[in-house]
């Protein structure tokens, strides 16, 4: 029945499942990590047939994972590859796309007391497959805080301080390496200060202490986040967008911008 | 068939409705009040009978707010207590409940500049009919921030700020009077500043400056507003519960704490 | 200070606020409509200036909406617009973007009985400005129902149901008029059936004989969407999503598509 | 700072840290289990202290959780109480509460093909410490589907069929063995047919007819799952809720129970 004619002679772009959930475990440079991300994949249908074949999507990615178990990928894009080629092999389709939405856990020091902490993004990577050729979109989602540099002026020495944070999308070629962990360094590094998840006394007066010494407007942390990828990461296009929790106000505060490299 | 026996004899405490959501006016003191809240309304289903007539839930809702329109009640609980009564006449029941959640609009002005701003809260009223007797349940959440004491005293006069909410809770019998306006003020009075959508410079620095000279840990600001509601509101069983979103850390921090008065 | 050069000289491409809620009443075709949105509003910022003025943008819609209580809008889009031009004469832009994201009620009569039921929706209208001329955007998202065809053939004549959403969105001149509640139309038509706060029991036998007359999958809904609007609106850029909720799965199945008119 | 006598003496309930996010590893029954849980840890705070030593809760599950990459823990609830020992030694409490809500992953097979597939159910995990005393608090979310009987038998074989969600919860001793799996059994065994991530077309038309076999209200399957729970889990008290997202409907059906074992 989905290979028939559809009454209404009509092109869809994306048809396929969302909110998929399951257990990955990768292999970056030696190191394992473990993933339970929520997965949406999407293949294009012609304007000549009713349907897709949802079933062979969803087998595309259980049956790759079940053989992910022995950790054959270094990464979600590696593995969202395979998955795509094992899609074409059962259901036709120009243009595909996958996309795992993650969390990533990383090993940390507090900055003054050297203790260990561990901090956790939320990360995204997808694989756009069209026309033969592959293209990737990873994004990292990193919090940290805002700092009113004009307030710091008018109010001799005080301003308002809040939670912040930083989306930035890096789309590139499929080939082209780029590692989730350089991006989180490429926002962390344009924050006011970075944050922790453990903070004993000396720690958090040294964070205190950087806040205030590098006050920084959304709009400031955004164009600092976009130069840091920029000198980082070479024929990407760079998206990056910061959202200030205003502590002197209900709403947020955003800033976003657009480069390429 | 809902008026069968069931095959399992289970009492059921609360079955009915969830996320109905419609338009409703209300006028407070004169002065008309407009809302579009999410409605939840249960009944206890005995332990012989299978079922429960959903329409007649919702009848009991549409039918009131179709009169609703010429603005008949003072708040929404009034409506709902009418709303349950109504049930009463279409379907027994011994127990019931019904909970609206909405946004309450009260206008302000700036703290220096007097000009007018809004600033939006989420609220949520609730009757329970237990018995042939009559409670309501009346919270608020309210946007501030928190301030920290320790930091500021460690660090010589500056501290890491950030926006903090505040829930507070009211049981109370349904006869008692409780404004949803004096909660909220229960709350802004608590926080080191309370915030503004609106604020011209000399505002902004007004707030900070304030901010400052009242830094409050999440534990003040709880107790303040236990406090604050214990005075003003007589016969009240009050909750409340504090969230700071840390400018320095990933997660939040909570103080929660109970009272009668 | 927001005035001044920045450090890294790059362009932003939306710098403002987010979140902000208020009340808003509208009057379109004679009938008063309300609103409570959560309105986002930014402005481009040049790579030469360092910051914008977020309390201008505030201002212009606290300042708007103060007067707007007397009514002076017959839509969303219209009072946008008018933020916008405000906005111009605060703070310099060269592009500028307003979206308002609210609720539409609506009243409907149950299809056999005859009952008044009310029916919520989720809306969003945009305006954008850019070098002087304004195009808007408006969506709707509708709930309603996926009747899978495929299963109702092969289980001769029973099958799985599922609550679906469908999302239209309309891109389009300022000028052309249209209307949310004529783009509501368009989705209601194209699901199986139509779905109603309250329905008696005959209302619901109605429901259900509709659904499994008509059983379409989710591409089907899409593309019937598609075919509403670009039949109904000219000059438009069209875009559709349909999300299904299966009941035999734990994910969600999707269908996209896009035309013009 | 904290251990000084606050202005307001009023005893806090419950303070400490919400939204901790971390990599936990478990070994139950031999088998391996990875959790990417949310963590919320809590103390009480008596009337005479101003506040609590947050960084000395978030040691007491980084210290735990290094560790933990040894696996030495057979259960969430198992590494629970550890952190809250933990906790006792580095901060006084009288009551203490820590929960962790992470997903399950669980391998199956489809129903009549018998290929792998994966299911991933949200779960929860608490321990409550009080006076030296541990109870825990274990919770499922397990997504199944409700099939009107009502409108079955009005409509002669045809019926509104729906997602719905199921939570069971369980509050006993710590001591007491009560696996998370066996738990997710209690609600797929009550719902009209389980749900699969996978399924073929034979698949797909055995949970149709399984579904079509054996109709359930909300009220139907809520009683079930008591009754299944109160079977399999001896001193417990079981808390049960069903929500059904009707396809007729723009709204959810609820229904709640509560007994003992």
């Amino acid at each position: 029945m989905q290979d028939s004619k559809p009454e209404i002679m009509e092109e869809l772009s994306r048809v396929g499942i969302t909110g998929l959930r399951t257990l990955i475990k990768t292999s970056w440079n030696g190191r394992e990590y473990i993933f339970i991300p929520e997965i949406e994949i999407t293949i294009d249908l012609p304007r000549e047939r009713r349907g897709i074949h949802m079933s062979r999507l969803v087998e595309s990615i259980t049956g790759d994972i079940e053989k992910e178990v022995e950790v054959k990928y270094e990464s979600l894009e590696e593995l969202e590859r395979h998955i795509l080629e094992r899609v074409k092999e059962k259901h036709p389709y120009r243009k595909a796309e996958i996309r795992m939405d993650a969390q990533l856990v990383v090993d940390k020091k507090t900055p003054i007391t050297g203790k260990n902490t561990m901090e956790t993004h939320d990360v995204s990577a997808s694989v756009i497959a069209k026309d033969e050729e592959f293209k990737k979109k990873l994004s990292v989602r990193v919090i940290g805080n805002s700092v009113c540099p004009h307030a710091l002026k008018k109010c001799d020495g005080i301003t308002h301080v809040q939670r912040a944070k930083c989306f930035l999308e890096i789309l590139t070629d499929y080939e082209n390496r780029v590692a989730l962990e350089d991006m989180i360094d490429c926002i962390e590094n344009a924050f006011p200060s970075e944050v922790y998840t453990l903070l004993k006394v000396d720690d958090e007066m040294h964070v205190v202490k950087k806040m205030f010494q590098r006050p920084r407007f959304v709009e400031d942390i955004t164009r600092n986040v976009l130069n840091n990828a920029k000198k980082r990461f070479k024929d990407c296009e760079i998206r990056v967008k910061t959202v200030s929790e205003e502590s002197i106000h209900r709403h947020d505060v955003i800033a976003e911008g657009f480069c390429r490299s």
